[in-house]
């Protein structure tokens, strides 16, 4: 293996598919980048098992690429991020000089790196699954910011980790819950076929990540086993949760008994600025709401209390006072990304019903809790 | 107590004394702000009993202070800081509605907090220590910065955490070392009172850390038990470490049997980049210089090795090959703030002066270590 190119474009590189790389895996070869050298292409890959990069370096491009020779070689992610980083010129070399040893060379100096050799890295198969859709970067991320918040971080339920997508008759019903709110893009697509599959948040959270322009169009493949994230020569690819995911058409509410439209900003900052007053750690928010006045108290025998009144706000429809998570409303609210929210409540202890009045296409759900004063 | 007061500028203020506050203090009392409120001015104190701060809000300022009632109470600093940061409003108002209840309020909400009684906060003698002198302060900037790097952060020696400051003769010597290496300015003044005293390295980065405009003179008073910095209308006071200091003059060597000149930028990036070639966690890094060629080589049987070449420098005297930690290096580099970096060896094994051709105010010593290979 023997190849020259431009030092920032390797880096990009390399940066990507570390992405997907864990320092502590069990696997001594997936804490490294795999680099295949072949006659007119490079190929990265980094992975974690659970969610696997491979990005393609064609000569010819902007990256002035010279391949002396074929080959391949595992090199520890972070040794060669670090040189590559910091290395003082534009283009940088590099060199097995033994199975396992690679060497870096800039103008002034280089670096010999003991890696791996490429057998011992887990072959992982990057075919592309059977059905597939397109979505545009932004609005990919967009679905995944307005849902994974909602997903548990507790692994007794692996499959409330994820988010669900279920497409059915052409709508896609993107879901997340922890079972005690519950987060809910729909979107509609041409030529879609139907599925059912649970993505683990962490692997959209990466793949959002890794996405720079917002009008890239990409293509996501998914089968029972895997989805597969194509962006231009760069394939995400990630595990699937097994499990059924739960009914969540069940938990929401269908008619309302009162509604509150206030502004984001407001209710966002008032909830805010009372989140240091907790009891057991729980941010618990009481509203207490007629069509005269709406008002949100905490309290917490330890800290103090705070009682504070909500002025760009309208409410119709019954007297109610109910407990809640502040932290579920705050993460809710932000991720409508309106100016105004809409609370539908359904009654005491009835889960309330948040949504951004102008997109229709995203729901929030949020499980009162009981109060006790 | 009864007060209101531009919520700005009381967070302004609240914010500064809160820097000498530990969340994790044995005395409950101290991890609140104590707000004393008399006729015609407010005081606030914050202290970990190591450090403590104390700040005078004077009415009349550009802070529209009203004061309706005098009294005192002191407030958890986190909450306090917390509400006043986020509050929706531009004047605050603040009072006590029973002896440790506080209630803050601005249009639209209110906040009580539980507090302590003042009486419960330690008396804390902010009395002026007899000797003074007085610094500009992007002067003790620079002199904290260029000399507290190179304290010890382990306990063993407690004095060794602590940068001295030795004033004979109308010169102020400011030392710092861990036994492996030493930083020291050295500034001079006039009616300069002879003193030897350490100061807590953690002390001085707050004190500079509380320092806003360059050209502010600070008041620096001094005895046997503490040092107080005087700045407008805050007083920084802390505690000094017991204990002889070592008497530094004797490791700095006073002949070099070679001299190298070299660019910092290079020195620092060649040095950097090498950072995560370690040996048991230690950056060891060897110099081989001769008057034709200076190299600068690591290696680690596990991770791998490096050479490069000095470019932009001139070595004068003989050859010699030594390693030292790179580490060291680079915070000495760093310190010393200067185009160039001036290196002097006394020989092998001996201690490396290091020093900035354009400043003779400053001087770094950096001592070798044995290196097996």
């Amino acid at each position: 293996m023997h190849f020259s190119i431009d030092r920032k474009f390797l880096y990009e590189k390399l940066s990507l598919v570390s992405r997907a790389i864990s320092s502590f895996s069990p696997i001594p070869a997936l804490s490294g980048i795999c680099i295949q050298v072949d006659a007119n292409q490079i190929i990265l890959t980094g992975s974690n098992s659970n969610i696997s990069i491979r990005t393609t370096i064609l000569s010819g491009e902007l990256n002035q690429l010279q391949i002396h020779e074929t080959g391949s070689i595992v090199i520890e992610a972070k040794y060669l991020l670090e040189i590559v980083r910091k290395l003082d010129c534009t283009m940088i070399e590099m060199e097995c000089i033994d199975h396992s040893l690679v060497r870096l060379s800039s103008v002034n100096g280089q670096f010999q790196l003991n890696g791996i050799q490429a057998q011992e890295y887990p072959s992982i198969d990057f075919s592309a699954p059977s059905y597939s859709f397109t979505m545009k970067a932004k609005d990919l991320k967009e679905c995944v910011a307005q849902t994974s918040f909602a997903c548990s971080d507790k692994d007794q339920r692996p499959v409330l980790t994820g988010v669900n997508f279920h497409a059915r008759q052409g709508i896609l019903y993107c879901s997340a819950t922890d079972s005690y709110r519950l987060a809910r893009k729909v979107l509609s697509f041409d030529d879609l076929h139907d599925f059912n599959i649970t993505i683990p948040s962490k692997s959209l959270i990466e793949v959002t990540r890794s996405l720079e322009e917002d009008d890239m169009d990409i293509q996501i493949f998914v089968d029972h086993k895997k989805a597969q994230f194509l962006l231009d020569k760069t394939i995400i690819q990630t595990r699937l949760i097994d499990g059924t995911f739960p009914d969540v058409e069940r938990i929401i509410p269908k008619e309302s008994v009162a509604v509150m439209e206030v502004s984001a900003t407001e209710l966002d900052s008032v909830i805010d600025r009372t989140n240091f007053i907790r009891n057991e750690k729980i941010h618990q928010i009481k509203l207490e709401c007629t069509p005269e006045i709406c008002r949100i108290k905490t309290s917490s025998v330890e800290i103090g209390n705070s009682d504070e009144i909500l002025t760009d706000c309208t409410y119709t429809g019954q007297d109610l006072t109910l407990s809640c998570n502040g932290s579920y409303m705050l993460d809710a609210i932000r991720a409508l990304h309106g100016e105004k929210v809409k609370l539908e409540f359904s009654g005491y202890m009835k889960p309330i019903r948040i949504s951004n009045p102008e997109d229709s296409s995203v729901l929030m759900i949020v499980v009162p809790i009981r109060s006790y004063d």
